[in-house]
């Protein structure tokens, strides 16, 4: 079982969404009707000693990165929808082998952050565990109704856009030290310019097979124009080793040279990585079919975090 | 350090809360502005195994128990502020050692809480972890602005009330199968009877106290007028036990006959048990100061279970 069918497994048991829910379970953030014409956005994530970063030992991640990790990331799924992010809440469960010293600077690290992002902290609620660390976050925020991009809307001769680059984030450090592309995010809802997008997380062709499957579409990626991370960086491992936090984006072909015109972030590389059609599939450059592979929670792997 | 003032600690260096928070962390619930007159409440709470149930052994608690406790506790803190739960949020972290017949059971308990309590599950996320299982769930409610119920509007000379019985909850199972007193909550708001008011997760002495805190007041209670769970059930356990769920709320004196002629829930005994004063403190019926015992979640017990 994966987790994606875990969730649908899940999801299928629950009462269909009522009148005030916009977007439902299985985008990046949930939305329910606000007020005047904004949507309140809705996600929750987690961070986990020992899998989303390094809990123990000469490595040890730095607590105050773990805690900005886990806002961060929860950021990038506002981003990923076209949201301003404004509010979260806490919840943290840790041993008792944590000593304070360690948790004041994880919270440290997410005080910063909440201040950074400009976030407002709504409340929290910590327990005692035996095990891992785990923290999850909730966010909130809000988007106009007719900005929202929901990862649904791509259609067949949309174009495959993509910011930043892939791979070897957490060997880099990137899942540490991220920016999240809510700037690039929110430029893009207010233009119009895409027509569904997402965050990268758990993988470039998991995550892109997800807006497929939620289109309705296939794709055909072209495997060498995927900027990778650094030199060292394989193709294979920018295609499937998540934790990029990267906007993923279908444009309409129509409006593909406005972006590119138009694009304001000189610092945040844009790339066209392929085109959306009719398949259902992932293919390459060649017509080959690709599998999407990725981080999938339930059956993580055994080195790294993620 | 106790939880209280680990988060007195994090919440004094985050920024004032902005304009659209109505409720600041610190009470059952926060609140936002939402839509013509109403607030959107919101929550976090979370069971963690061998903690909050027990998760092992011959006396494990069955999983869908374990998960309706989840849904059921966060209902509570709507509750306590008068409101209405609509929405939830879930996060889980869960080892390896969990089996899909598990998982699957606990996930199912949450599914029909959601429908039993009429909520709408919004969207969730799961994660690996090596030790006990976490899960948390963030919850939302909507009250009318001039209903909510906060726990800083108790005044000298109030009368202190609660629903149901105290103590002994996790032997006798009630932890497992209250019923959160969302009905009662609500017909306190609508009715504008209560000044303050929380539910009793942590104790009923420690949770009195933070309502005292909160208010700037003190308490006398009569000890002996406290409903004991059962006859086993010592005033020495109710007072300090927890997991009760119960509502503690303030009456103005010029209110109580009103309360108790009108109290329409004939299955939930509402009983008087002391007066607010004050002092500052909290005392027994001959004055003799309190220690407010209950659960801290940075400094549990080793026995039992919260």
């Amino acid at each position: 079982m994966t987790e994606d069918s875990f969730f649908q497994w899940l999801f299928q048991q629950l009462p269909t969404a009522g009148k005030d829910v916009v977007i439902p379970p299985g985008d990046d953030c949930a939305a329910i009707r606000w007020r005047e014409d904004k949507l309140l956005l809705i996600a929750v994530d987690q961070v986990v000693g020992g899998r989303h970063y390094v809990a123990k030992g000469p490595d040890a991640t730095p607590p105050a990165l773990a805690g900005r990790k886990l806002v961060a990331r929860n950021v990038s799924d506002i981003a990923a929808i076209g949201g301003t992010p404004l509010f979260c809440l806490l919840a943290g469960a840790f041993p008792k082998s944590c000593t304070e010293t360690w948790l004041k600077e994880f919270y440290g690290g997410i005080v910063d952050a909440v201040g950074a992002f400009q976030l407002q902290m709504l409340g929290g609620d910590l327990a005692s565990s035996n095990g891992d660390e785990v923290a999850s976050l909730t966010i909130l925020g809000e988007v106009a109704a007719n900005e929202v991009i929901t990862r649904s809307g791509a259609r067949a001769g949309d174009a495959l856009f993509a910011t930043g680059a892939f791979g070897n984030s957490f060997v880099s450090g990137h899942h540490l030290h991220f920016n999240p592309r809510h700037a690039e995010g929110r430029w893009l809802a207010q233009q119009h310019l895409a027509s569904a997008m997402m965050d990268v997380s758990d993988g470039l062709l998991l995550d892109l097979s997800r807006i497929c499957k939620m289109s309705q579409c296939g794709a055909r990626i072209d495997l060498n124009a995927i900027p990778c991370r650094d030199a060292g960086t394989s193709i294979d491992q920018a295609c499937s080793e998540g934790e990029d936090f990267e906007l993923i984006f279908a444009v309409p072909s129509d409006k593909v040279a406005a972006l590119q015109q138009r694009w304001p972030f000189a610092n945040t590389p844009l790339t066209r990585l392929g085109t959306f059609d009719g398949s259902g599939l992932l293919r390459d450059q060649q017509g080959n079919s690709l599998v999407a592979r990725g981080w999938d929670h339930l059956s993580p792997p055994s080195a790294g975090g993620n």
